[in-house]
């Protein structure tokens, strides 16, 4: 970096040399998100671009005058969902403290892989996750960790879930023999597909279970194409039920594929990564009945709970299978006594 | 949700009805914001913990003064990136324009899975990317994407590389029928035995190649060691190199990797995460020499960018392959005529 070469507002000066010029723009940039926030219901829910946005990386500084414009640019040709037009259903609005959170993250920068670069970040995230997953009714072990997205909580549950039923953290698949096959329904997250083949089963590896007249597996269905699957010479280790489908909300019976899950010694996963939020509503917390049962939970904060994005979370029963069955240590991370690395 | 419970400022209005209310609250979290980064050299960069935060899941809500006190006690208590003695090398304190481009991504709250969902920011992405992988020498159909980490962007190219040389995305790696595996620098980031096991490779698929004392891969020892995993009936199918390893930031010889990775036809992956800053200074842009080769790089603006977390990317010499190897597609999401889907 040529130093002598930066505007005095590149960075905060810690020691508040800057301070008078940095406030400005700090003002400047949220009186921009106040103006655009509290004026939404005067412009377009999806705008029109009309050009693809200007892409220099420039060998010089840009005068701030002009960031400023092109970040109210980029604001102007955003998908606006704070419109009251908008029907996001999965993508809300968020919060103005969940916006106001993501503020002070980024002044922070903390990392969270390990408690040595967040101390305090790393050990809410254990407790928050703790008390979540007791909420679901997962009990006395379980946890879990915030993933950057629905489709990562997915995939991370599948992996441990492969390793675990098939011992295949060191060795791989090839000397498993066998051809391993999660049962899912037709109408499950296109992530599960996607966690399947990144898993090294293959996209066919996602066995889709046809639905319901109410886009719900049916119990009956489901053994018999684990009976299926077993002619097959296939593997079935894992079942993965949704709670809340994208398209139409629709929700599983749990608790009966739980029963069929533990009768076939199946990892039971749920994906609530939409309908999860239910276990906040005394009134509809009824619907997930039997996701206690679950050995893992898929559950995205940043849908029904208007938490900004990316935010989403995976839950485990027991988290200690995450150390057995997923870890693989950076030997150049210090580890703090009582908290773990999970990152 | 319990609108009748909700307080005042939960949301901004989109008519901008409770404007008066809101202002102050922005006003105050970049206040303490500002405070807290200007006076960074007053307080500690590794602060002590002195008690677990305290989580509670409210049933009411909570007051607004009390929100803005446990933020200041959150802050007080992380690591301090902005401290002057800090030593973080990989983690360092963000531009000022990256934490404001932050707080207007949490605004806006575009979700850059489609470009239904974020039209001109999913258009940037897609642009931006393509202007850094002409950088890095990748050639005209190269591009990337954005990820939320290093991690992910390398195990994204192993999947890729995994798919595109042993045709294996839909079938998966039973019928393959050989042992594949990636060979590496021992010194390689711990994510690459990670991304390993993830694809069924198992943790002892990633083949680590001994460094010289330099700390790199040499040639010789790599031919020798792709001899011996061949003898050993096992299937190689990927070469990752090292450019800036995490501990002490040493480069492999990527123009003589490359040559052998093209020789045996194997995928040529640079993991660029720390060191691929370099391809932005004139002076040292010369020890990325090689890399132009790679069928794909990552690289983290996250760290010698002053970029804010989480902001990762993986680049590829022909975008071709991500569609082609590892898409899976999402019925229920529209696609942009001239724009691909991301996500």
């Amino acid at each position: 970096m040529n130093v002598s070469n930066l505007p005095p507002t590149a960075f905060v000066d810690p020691f508040g040399r800057n301070r008078a010029a940095i406030a400005p723009l700090l003002q400047q940039v949220s009186q921009q998100i106040l103006d655009y926030l509290s004026g939404a219901a005067t412009t377009s829910p999806l705008p029109e671009v009309s050009q693809a946005p200007q892409v220099r990386i420039p060998i010089a500084p840009v005068a701030v005058t002009d960031l400023l414009a092109q970040i109210q640019h980029l604001m102007a040709q955003s998908m606006n969902p704070a419109h009251p037009g908008y029907m996001g259903h999965m993508d809300p609005m968020p919060s103005t403290f969940s916006m106001l959170g993501d503020w002070v993250a980024a002044a922070l920068n903390n990392n969270l892989l390990s408690v040595e670069m967040s101390p305090v970040l790393s050990r809410l995230e254990t407790l928050l996750m703790g008390e979540i997953a007791r909420m679901f009714g997962l009990g006395d072990k379980s946890g879990g960790v915030l993933v950057s997205g629905g489709s990562l909580a997915n995939l991370q549950a599948l992996i441990v879930a492969r390793n675990a039923k098939l011992g295949v953290l060191e060795s791989g698949l090839m000397p498993f023999g066998k051809a391993p096959v999660v049962l899912t329904s037709e109408l499950a997250h296109s992530s599960v597909q996607k966690a399947a083949m990144v898993a090294g089963l293959g996209t066919e590896g996602a066995i889709a279970i046809p639905t319901s007249e109410k886009g719900q597996m049916d119990g009956a269905v489901l053994r018999s194409h684990l009976q299926q699957v077993r002619e097959n010479g296939q593997y079935p280790f894992m079942v993965l039920a949704t709670a809340g489908t994208t398209v139409t909300g629709n929700i599983d019976p749990l608790g009966e594929i739980g029963d069929i899950a533990r009768e076939n010694d199946l990892w039971f996963h749920v994906d609530g990564a939409y309908g999860g939020a239910l276990v906040f509503s005394d009134q509809h917390r009824h619907r997930l009945a039997g996701i206690e049962q679950a050995d893992s939970v898929t559950f995205n904060p940043q849908k029904w709970l208007y938490v900004t994005k990316t935010c989403a979370s995976v839950m485990f029963r027991d988290m200690a299978v995450l150390e057995d069955h997923f870890r693989v240590a950076a030997p150049h991370m210090h580890t703090a006594p009582d908290w773990p690395n999970l990152g």
